[in-house]
């Protein structure tokens, strides 16, 4: 072990220990419905927030001083030793990363790439030893300045080159790691103002560039599934990835909606003007539910505040809707939160980890005691019942005309009937 | 004439005028871009804003006292009057409605139909004597206590019947009147709380329910655009019409993206958190523009604020993007806009409308010199020429690996280009 | 008893109840920190939302359909026979009300006068059979057309003369049944455009009103406190009283401070870009904490929502500020919420007030766990410890450049301590 | 000069010109109202975000590459060459500065100081080579980790002391350079989260601090005024300096409001929820009116866009508030604006500044032609008349009971009267 973590304790389930470093809910091994909470959680660290943020915010720089913030490949494998130190306390399943996280940047692209290379076998060896796995891997097509404007809709076609070629290779060290999942934010796939950009064009891009990510994935036989990550805006003034129901629409655009799924983020939703359960049911709906950023917004604060989780009820209602849609198969719950600029210590870290852990396994046995039980489900079936009678199974095969002739007919005047809203929401405190 | 607006003159263009009661920019016969201003802006009043509502907020009831507010077939026929003698006084060639605006619910179905098709006989003799003409139908299928659990989306079959004879109804008279355009506004089609929703099999309900609607006003005859308009939340806490792109994605599953296009509201783009122009170049690129509400949204009240038009830049922008498009074939400029409830009085309605034409105007023109000048179209083409390279010109056709390998074989390291933003926003403010 | 709840209990403390109409946390006589339960919360409904709102929202109509929905003094007093049917069902202590609910609006100011004070000596007997109390009383002077341009602020003198000459009524009949608040929410006091507002004497207007207000409470003898109610806008473009610390500036520029105390409310808070717990502390810091409105507001609905509040968590944070302040004097928890307007069967009004004070017993059990084990308190102490060194303690009472020198001369070089967040986020969830 | 704005020209008027490089409205001799437009506008530039700021945002890092990002004195000497290049360019009379922006932090606070007082030095023989004066001063306390959680307001008093030393020196540096004004603008005056702060403790630090500042500013004979700039969050969660009306009440507390005015600026108003001229107006009529920040936030981006003034009949209303106010004493019209991230070329400098002053002149032509011309403010006054009636008059210094008895003497029933808000945003179109 490194000592960046010195004097802290390994995580162990102790629901009635008297000091902080104990999950007290997640019980990594304890059954619900038929699966163990870490099989329903599977649980990802992400390797940005965590290991490469260096607490600055808009308004000022660096908080964190950490011992490996260089740019040289010693300060990497250091730094990874620093994070599967902290998997080994924490022992989650997983983690995430970005290439730009892992490895300095290079001069060229040929230097960089050699770099990912180099360290992502470290990472195969560290895997090997702790048996940590890679629930997904990404590039990073945003921080650096020539992303500015874009990376597969950027003006520039030298831009999208430079950006599909380091998808490429970003797809190969997922693959290489045995990486459960492909994920692309398109953090700066947007505008700053219309007066500059050509939508439809800029569009077209994208589809394009997301098409050969996906043929180029499945002809080197990665398996895992591919991601997109919705967000409404910032950094830009609008994102392309909207919300779910935007990205779905451009996968059909581009006959893409069988092969690509969706990371979605609370926090993510939460600026999209949605709750987070409502893209979950959304991409159930739709068919591309994949996995999760439980990272949640501060509901008055207009930018991403990537904070941990830590609301027990909220996180309950998400991993209904996950259970409902038949739970994760390659996704997973990521944190991609980051500790507060003022959180200096290396037990900050950790502990936010911890917590963050334990409200999602409250929330989880909330969840599956809800869906067990019933009543919910009963409760909405019966609202819905009209539907399976004789008129409303032949209503959605009729037409306008024979409805408004049936109609007349019997004199029909329905009733409103009560949605029982404050009942239902009684019920489901029941269980948190 | 009714004795209304007595005291209002008929409003013509006259930039000089030293009173209230003129336009100062809209000449309905100036020629732009081969067009006249009148052709360009198809203006519309909305029926339903302008005599049928009362002026209450969630805090306070009716503060207007029109002589026609009375649930009588008499009292329909007044308002009628009042609204064709307000159409003269503005010479707007078009009008929209509801049904619920035009006519008294009736005890029935039955009896609500023939009274609506009483009163749209009575419309189209008045329409024949003036030529005003319709711009648009709808149904009013969000106000009455049946619907309040929405109508194609309740949980009800048989207020889904009762949507759907209702629909029927009011494109056979939208089809009488000629109208030039249906529209739908789902305005309960959403939930309140995802606890008593089936989400996926209302969005089924909804897609079948359009279809319907579509494959009716086909075998009649009806050759208007059908038109769908987006809107985030309000009254519901989602409605599933949320904006463009999610319209879009809802159109391509039940196959009417060639069918359907939207009616594009200001203040509803406002909501979802995108800019009217946004929405507007978002739907040109989809192939689905048809129609625009032109009333704004106050940036700062989190709900339909439903207000005229009142600043010129804001306005030209969003004319930018419709003569990008092409301009108007079957849509139009809809004031779907109302009164303060402050605003008391006979002039404060002409007046209101007046400022709005006048602002349509001047954005309009300011608009068409900016295309026909080129100078902003040619900063964006010179963003993109790259693309028309021969590099540019193969990427879209490459795939990952040939990319990534000419990447490492060019050492290529693209440079960003100034995006120029304050430029061209300096270049539109010329225009302005 | 009336007919309207027929079948539903009396409702009473039973944690292991086997259906919806028991309380599962509220056990009234419970001590807590040295009182009960029901000394704690002080519950009171509001009579408005429960039995005058009809369900309407800007786009419908009633949904409700009560029986005593009638402008008559008969459907008044059936209104509060059922009023007083449910307070002994729910037995919660208090109730509150504007003359507007309890009353039909008179043709002349002194035929409602009348009514008003007859209808509250109905409700005085009643309250005298029951034991329920008068939590506040305030006037509607909001609904009204007369009201539209503001009460107190109103541009025409003679509605100001209206909106006194009612609230000296008001204050009257509150006196007159014992209530232990008189409140202000001046629902009209703003503006909808700066254009047609003189801001500054509108504000000069409000001042005054209250001081004649405070003034003629203290005349006739009235104990209770005098609390004005924030909130930022809706149904104004902006309203005077916008949050608690701008009251607090308007109290301090017309020597109210000491006389006039805050009714806060979380959905009130939530509009005006604050947290619930953020106004109660600012109110207890300014010394002006009175009582609170326990109703949420749906973070992502701009317009307010008024719903009954259901997140224990969110709960807990706002009674630990009220524990911190020391608790209701003269304050309670009022339920200034509304069923949602498909909630239309009696049982949803009585579920939806079970379902409340339940949530906000188990958020008060929660804060007073945390305050009494005092390790968060501990925590907050340790942060600000330097202030109590000696250094410390002399800073506030130095000066610049003596403080100048004293940096120079030490060689100061302050370093940050961790903040903790996510820690004491921690911290918190292990109490509820 | 220096190389850096090669080929730029210095801007002149020019309302013909057939390139970017002219203005176009501002035409610094102009007379309007008695004094020039130079006079009335008081352009200042600042010098952080235009030759400080390296382009970063929270998902990337610096874009632009100037010749003078070194942390050394001879870069902070190129720098401060460049920005009077810049003003010499434009024209315009004004700039202000934070000492972070203008030395590089030293190792010592003697350092620190010591570097600031050599380049002030260095500005103050530019500045009587140039003409161009320092419309304000100010202190960085916010970007430095050691400020992470508050300057003044910093649990640990040790950083008090170091802000306060601090701010001694930089009104030193403002008062020698004849700086016209002072600004604090709490940037982390404020908290992330309570759970972790004393609000009250805090608030009085910032109290004393803030007096401590005065004290010594008048001390040392600094005439200028002392400003604080509101705002309500971002970076923190709450800034105790929300906005106008909270600032207020603050001052009243801690004696300052005859001492210590506002610096408003448009973008904090918008994230505070307010209109820029609503804060312009309340500021106005509280008697605390300073000066502006004239750089608007988009209105629909959750965080400080910090962008170039783009819509004149924005700041058309904004420069009428301002011209009411009597115009600008000490105060002036700062650009605290940056350019988008990806605006790299000089030019793109040069333009943002040119477009934004064009369209302030504009802005201020259209005010003063509206205040001139008098129809807006004889609308104003004309609502209010009846305050100036016999019965008006006596109104506000009379009782509840007196009133009370008047109303009912009179069987007063008063009757609105239409706001005419639309017939007055008509109005104002006109001067546009």
């Amino acid at each position: 072990m490194t000592s960046f973590f010195d004097g802290i304790p390994t995580i162990s389930y102790d629901p009635q220990a008297d000091h902080d470093f104990a999950y007290r809910s997640y019980n990594p091994d304890e059954m619900l419905m038929g699966k163990t909470m870490a099989e329903h959680l599977r649980f990802a660290v992400a390797y940005w927030h965590s290991f490469a943020w260096e607490g600055g915010d808009p308004f000022g720089g660096q908080t964190f001083l950490r011992p490996w913030f260089d740019t040289t490949m010693d300060a990497a494998r250091a730094k990874a030793d620093t994070a599967f130190d902290m998997f080994k306390i924490l022992g989650q399943p997983y983690f995430c990363f970005h290439d730009a996280d892992v490895r300095p940047e290079g001069d060229t692209f040929a230097e960089s790439t050699a770099r990912l290379h180099e360290i992502t076998d470290y990472f195969g060896e560290k895997m090997e030893q702790t048996g940590t796995k890679l629930l997904w891997g990404t590039a990073n097509l945003f921080s650096n300045r020539r992303y500015m404007s874009g990376a597969a809709t950027n003006p520039d076609p030298d831009i999208f080159a430079y950006a599909a070629a380091t998808v490429k290779e970003c797809i190969d060290v997922t693959h290489k790691l045995g990486g459960e999942n492909y994920v692309l934010w398109g953090g700066r796939e947007g505008y700053e103002t219309l007066l500059n950009t050509d939508l439809k064009r800029e569009r077209e891009q994208a589809g394009r560039f997301l098409q050969m990510s996906v043929e180029y994935a499945r002809k080197i036989g990665f398996k895992g599934a591919i991601l997109i990550e919705p967000k409404p805006q910032e950094p830009t003034k609008h994102q392309y990835d909207y919300d779910v129901a935007t990205v779905y629409g451009f996968l059909k655009d581009y006959g893409l909606e069988n092969e690509v799924k969706v990371n979605i983020e609370q926090g993510h939703a939460i600026l999209a003007g949605h709750s987070f359960e409502h893209e979950l049911a959304m991409a159930s709906a739709l068919g591309i539910f994949g996995s999760i950023d439980m990272n949640r917004n501060d509901y008055q604060s207009g930018w991403d505040t990537d904070q941990f989780p830590n609301s027990v009820p909220e996180v309950a209602l998400a991993y209904y809707e996950v259970l409902k849609a038949g739970g994760f198969t390659t996704g997973g719950t990521n944190f991609d939160a980051k500790l507060r600029r003022q959180s200096l210590d290396a037990e900050d870290l950790i502990l936010a980890h911890v917590g963050a852990m334990d409200v999602c396994a409250k929330g989880l046995k909330a969840a599956a005691a809800m869906l067990e039980d019933g009543k919910l489900e009963a409760a909405r079936d019966a609202r819905y019942a009209g539907w399976g009678s004789e008129r409303g199974q032949g209503l959605l095969s009729s037409d306008l005309e024979t409805i408004n002739a049936q109609v007349k007919a019997d004199a029909l005047n329905p009733q409103p009937a009560s949605g029982r809203q404050e009942a239902l929401e009684n019920l489901v405190n029941r269980y948190l």
